[in-house]
């Protein structure tokens, strides 16, 4: 088989650290297992603004389309705050997912057994938390138009976004959710205010037709985004999957990432339509953010980005075996008692970003 | 003086029973103290979708612009659930809203000593939490002009509503956090998706430029609200005043109450804007629903319809000592070991909706 292209994109603060271990995980596969990426390295977010004027160029998108996976570090941080709405950092991957049509955010939330007491809330509560939400990350208010900001007669200022949804964008990501529910528990959540907006009915409608059509067989309900963010923290073992819009989305998966306590341990996938050789654009990248308070100081958690590389192994090359045994290599890491600051408990071993990166290395 | 006018709204589901409980109070109070209320009811929701075709007529609202006061307790069931977009129980309180101008919904999420474990969140998380959160509530997505769902030429439909603020909204909500704040820490934490939309950026601006011109003497921090909803799960107490949108405050109002753990305790407070004579229009409800599930058995927990009105005596006509009195009577009672269902503990004598008032009634 031809090389596996990764575009490797570490971004701004931790990124590139955690990547640089990530990367070495890479190389060893290289070499132990039957598979050969080629990887290529770009800048984005604040690193890109700083030598080349933009928070990504038409050359690195370019380069995004031509990989087969992404492999996303994390952007932004206190110097290019003030640069204005045409220069956030963040444009890096609001460009992405649109340019390569990621429509399907993937954000698992699950609590390992070695870190159950770092979450704030009561173990029995989140013990054995296993959810996965799939957020449209396409359309909805983060694209929609019209937007801008106007100024009126009276010299006051209106500003105004556009909250829109078509069937066919609705279908696919719910189909997104089907799909991944079937290989868990044929539970679907679908979340939004079809109380408040038009367009929340009509995701709901929408929803709910595909399930009677091409789904019998999982179980479909319905809840209102207020209620879904209580009943995250009432009791968040209720669900299975979750599908949202992309503003929800946000929200609720932050919310769910903060339930286990350890955002320094949670992945995400953006998908997006397979093509007709089933092929499809994938962007992989840990949920945290570019900590720029603790950049450069060897001590960020490096397995987020890690597991993102297993994901990117499960989702874009079907490799199940290998994503397992990057997964078993992490949580065997944690359950020998190495931590880095963020998951530190009493009785564990404090390590820094390269340590853990070593540590799973040699588990695997 | 004129006798206080309050239109009592009890709605559907558990709404008529924990209403009930503090009318008892509202009549001892007619007698006991230097006060008097001319109470009116009238139907909403359900019951006025039942009995008038429609969930609130323009009478109801027109007794509601003459009242001093609404107290509001719950509506919807699922009776009402399939009728329509325009036949929603909840129109009842988007109407209320929109015709009083009702722009500032005043969310308190307090965590009271005697329901310390009622949390989901460790004690040592959410003990004394006491944070506030001002959701604007006339505009926003909820009311943003144009909506609606239209057919495109292939047949697939495309559903949309519009977020949109202008300065003056935007500043009149502030201004009520601002106040709020300089009686509690000073602090307020405005939250918008500033990173992601024009609106939110507006908001970010408006709110700024208004702390540094007439409220120096508040700290005023920004946070986006995928942020804040994972903050408020990590460390809530971090917060004294949040100000935000009416679709984030909605989900985030939520999720704040339920760090508390006993939604049954919480009630909120929908202001108005005061007109030259200082009187507002506002109206009071707990946070909970109406529960269908649990109506009619006697058996919710009538307190947050209690502290409801105590929020009403302090705001609409700053009765400060009363409302405290009442206050104290329902930590007293709890602290005596009655609890409803909903929040009841080991060792602690479990009672109904009516044996709970009739305790806070001797309490007072
Ligand atoms: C960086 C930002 C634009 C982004 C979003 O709001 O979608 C982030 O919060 C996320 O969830 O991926
Ligand atoms: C009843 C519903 C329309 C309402 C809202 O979404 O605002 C409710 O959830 C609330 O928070 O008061």
């Amino acid at each position: 088989a031809a090389n596996k292209k990764l575009l490797v994109l570490p971004g701004d603060g931790i990124g590139p650290e955690v990547m640089r271990e990530v990367v070495r995980v890479i190389d060893w596969m290289d070499r132990k297992r039957r598979v050969s990426f080629d990887l290529v390295e770009d800048l984005v977010g604040g690193a890109s603004i700083d030598a080349r004027g933009a928070p990504i160029t038409p050359d690195t998108v370019a380069r995004a389309k031509e990989a087969d996976a992404v492999l996303f570090g994390s952007v932004g941080g206190p110097k290019w705050e003030t640069l204005g709405f045409d220069m956030r950092p963040e444009l890096a991957i609001l460009t992405l997912r649109r340019e390569l049509g990621l429509f399907a955010n993937l954000r698992p939330a699950i609590v390992l057994d070695p870190l159950l007491n770092a979450s704030t809330l009561k173990p029995e509560i989140v013990k054995g938390l296993d959810l996965m939400i799939v957020r449209e990350s396409t359309g909805g208010i983060y694209f929609g138009e019209p937007r801008g900001v106007e100024t009126l007669a009276d010299g006051s200022k209106r500003g105004f976004n556009t909250e829109v949804y078509s069937t066919p964008e609705i279908e696919r990501v719910a189909r997104v959710a089907f799909d991944l529910a079937r290989k868990r528990q044929s539970r679907v959540c679908s979340v939004e205010k079809a109380n408040v907006m038009e367009s929340g009915l009509l995701w709901r409608q929408t929803v709910t037709a595909l399930q009677q059509r091409e789904y019998p067989d999982i179980e479909l309900s319905h809840m209102y985004a207020d209620n879904c963010a209580m009943q995250l923290v009432r009791n968040p073992r209720q669900f299975d999957v979750i599908v949202t819009t992309n503003l929800f989305g946000d929200l609720l998966s932050d919310l769910a990432s903060m339930l286990t306590g350890s955002l320094g341990m949670l992945p995400s996938a953006t998908l997006g339509a397979p093509d007709s050789s089933g092929r499809r654009h994938a962007l992989y990248e840990p949920i945290h953010g570019s900590a720029p308070d603790i950049a450069g100081k060897g001590i960020a958690n490096p397995l987020a980005q890690m597991l993102s590389f297993a994901m990117l192994l499960r989702y874009s090359f079907d490799m199940q075996e290998d994503a397992e045994m990057i997964e078993r290599a992490c949580t065997n890491v944690l359950a020998s008692g190495l931590r880095t600051a963020d998951v530190m408990a009493p009785g564990c071993a404090k390590v820094g970003t390269h340590v853990m990166g070593e540590a799973v290395l040699r588990e695997l």
